[in-house]
């Protein structure tokens, strides 16, 4: 999902009434941002805040290359990695994953091994369907085991785009808060599929939004979380529940107009560091604490989430580790104002620095020609010259500084000779000199893929008659085009 | 200023606070337009309720040309058109503008003539400073008589950005409230210069904004608004005095990124028939009748102003002849949605129609190569293939179709061959035959321009030793560039 795909970010249709609803109840971040643009690298900074260079979901097959957990993957997240969850259990939290994991599928990698009580969901997207030869479907598990497939057990149809996942991950996140209640702490990371592509949407959302098939994806969504924030109200736990909407990455402007979403007035979406790829929709939700209707300009990253729900949990982040998250509370409960600069990483290559509204690009890629004259465009009739640029270009002794305030499309790089200029990366260079002092890369995970790992014969397969052949073992480095 | 301007629109910097509260407490319009791309044409279709190549507010000098009124206009708003003023006065209205008329400057095209009462403003744009030899300063009126001009008597410092304009068209907005009060039916129409180029604030806002001058601008405007709609609320009239915010064309991306603001996710700005040049941000307010908070989805009109108007007094719009606005309040205060199409023209072409989500091009054109070789560029970073062409596009047999819904952006052409193009095509060219069957144009006003018609000796330059002598007359057709 993208900054522009809610109502109260600007989009048109305006069709998030839940959503606009709890962040005028709550906090309204504008300047949020992932630590990836793309999934699996996000979630994994979520749960360990820390950048996907620090904790592995990352490749160095290529430069500057996006990487994530297809089903071929054979990395994960590792076992040195702390995980929020892992945490928070030693404070009484029973943790519960909901969706999709995407920290790695094989079993040393499974959720219940880094600290969650309960999953239900799939460790992949659900692409597909496949043959189950050349390719299984993506097994869809409760907690230990395997109890189908997408496509099989789970229906996704793909000609109406009609699924109830949505619903099924709805319901159950009530009856995880439901039999919670009052009586114990609980974390619950509602990691929903929707809106990825292939977008679909239950029978009763189908064909209810102005925006189409996306649309009603997104009202689905909504629908959803305004019936869990009501089911909080309802057992009177909504005081002391802390909730917190965000996504991922930015929305997928390749799969638009039929399944792509909206990244309001930024530069392009989803794979890319312009704010279109990175910045995300992101509200602060808890009545009787946070005063209603707040906005905030702080610059907030997903890593951020790690740390303040420790501080919620009143616990302290590793110190044995860098991590990258703060603390928000002060920011949420106070109004402050934490300066703290954002760094915008694709694969290994770190590509800009924002500092207040400045925003440094010491490198620029949108795609690489080859791949956009197959119609791969992630800045569809966007093109912002020597900014868009369809090859790997360096900047790193002069880069391209814009005012994010001025220009929050990234269309207009001041002028080298400025003041301006001068002054903001003087500050940016310093930032971006102390992060690489004491920068220590993780060893990626991202590198080697394997047919043979593929969701063959997940656990519980057998009670199922499940069970398909793996093909012999023969990893080779993973293609990342991107 | 732009629909993507306002907080309550998606602006990211979110600094609109009392435009966003004023939509709280009343309606937001999310479809709502302008009836031409540009300053002149639109304020007249606002005041007459009609299409400009109706009211006579275009050119024929050359095919699908904006139009204005410079200095050098020779000609203003006929006689024969009947003026939102003119006909509220026979309830018993008093009238006033304050700031830019645009309707002419001729001594027969002035307000007073024309039904209002009061005038506190310009007649031409703010543009200068000028030399009083080649072109003189645009004078600034009080009722009958200028009493100053701009750059002399009005300061507007190009360097700083300084001028107090705003703040002295808000004063003289609330003297003309608190004269009135709840004796005397009155209409306001506060038609103030900001946030046109050149952009200026008062020294308060001055560097108030994470947007720079242009945002500053926005931000003084935005005070004054709540500044206006508190003193009625003081005055104890606030639930007997309708409110309408809106827009005269798009955000003039050509002045961005110093001057120019935003138009959201839609395409290119101000001089084009894109999203971008013609949708406007748009709020009605009228607390205790007007549900709060209300968000609708109707096509509307600043033209509709006009008939809402006269149906908010009781009156009937004229019969003798064609008016293009509708009366909105069933909209307001039932939320009814009322079946009309949008007719983008450009001068004395309709480039677009859009009914329900379907927006049809039968011209295309941003502007000349020529013009944009110079620099000019009404959708700068944007370049939608075979969309924002540099060669006026005809489309009329196999027009381009949009669906504004799904693709706000009008990035996605439909493709001619689907039954949605067939459906979508078959109801748009019966509302468009329609139009054309029915449409009288009205003369021309905009071709002829001659320097001797300059603002040199406007009444009451006399009493000022302001009176400065006119060159020969002649006249000559204008050239409209874009």
């Amino acid at each position: 999902m993208g900054w522009g795909d809610l109502g109260v970010f600007g989009e048109p249709s305006k069709e998030t009434p839940n959503l606009d609803q709890m962040a005028s109840e709550g906090m309204l971040f504008l300047d949020f941002y992932t630590a990836n643009p793309l999934c699996s690298p996000s979630r994994a900074a979520l749960l360990t805040g820390r950048l996907p260079v620090r904790n592995g979901f990352y490749t160095t097959n290529g430069h500057a290359r996006n990487a994530y957990t297809p089903q071929d993957i054979v990395g994960g997240i590792p076992d040195s990695e702390l995980l929020l969850p892992e945490l928070l259990k030693k404070a009484g939290y029973i943790n519960k994953i909901i969706g999709k994991w995407h920290l790695g599928h094989r079993p040393q990698f499974h959720p219940l091994k880094h600290g969650f009580d309960e999953w239900f969901g799939s460790p992949n997207c659900h692409f597909g369907p496949y043959d189950n030869t050349e390719r299984p479907n993506i097994p869809v598990y409760r907690d230990w085991e395997m109890i189908g497939r997408y496509y099989e057990d789970f229906k996704i149809d793909l000609k109406t785009g009609e699924a109830n996942l949505t619903q099924l991950y709805l319901q159950e996140a009530l009856d995880f808060i439901s039999k919670q209640q009052a009586s114990q702490h609980f974390f619950l990371y509602w990691a929903i599929d929707a809106t990825h592509a292939p977008v679909y949407a239950s029978k009763q959302f189908l064909g209810t939004s102005q925006r189409g098939l996306y649309g009603d994806a997104v009202r689905e969504i909504d629908d959803s979380i305004g019936k869990i924030l009501k089911h909080l109200q309802q057992l009177g736990i909504s005081q002391n529940t802390f909730v917190f909407f965000t996504s991922d990455n930015g929305a997928a402007l390749i799969s638009a107009p039929k399944q792509g979403g909206s990244n309001g007035p930024f530069l392009c979406g989803k794979q890319t560091t312009f704010e279109g790829g990175m910045r995300e929709p992101a509200i602060a939700w808890w009545p009787g604490h946070i005063p209603a209707g707040g906005v905030s300009h702080q610059l907030g990253s997903v890593m951020d989430l790690f740390t303040t729900s420790l501080s919620l949990a009143g616990l302290q982040p590793p110190s044995d580790r860098q991590i990258d998250g703060i603390d928000l509370l002060p920011v949420i409960l106070q109004g402050k104002l934490i300066d703290r600069p954002i760094f915008y990483y694709r694969g290994n290559e770190l590509m800009a620095v924002r500092a207040g509204l400045y925003k440094a690009h010491y490198w620029t890629w949108s795609n690489s020609w080859e791949e956009h004259s197959k119609g791969i465009d992630f800045c569809p009739g966007q093109n912002v010259s020597g900014v868009t640029t369809h090859t790997q270009e360096e900047h790193t002794y002069l880069p391209l500084l814009f005012h994010l305030g001025r220009d929050p499309g990234e269309k207009y790089p001041l002028s080298f000779a400025s003041e301006e200029y001068q002054r903001a990366m003087g500050t940016i260079s310093a930032l971006l000199q102390q992060h690489k002092d004491t920068l220590v890369p993780g060893q990626p995970q991202l590198n080697v893929c394997d047919r043979a790992v593929m969701n063959w014969s997940p656990p519980g397969c057998e009670k199922l008659g499940k069970c398909l052949k793996a093909p012999e073992s023969a990893p080779q480095k993973c293609s990342w085009p991107h």
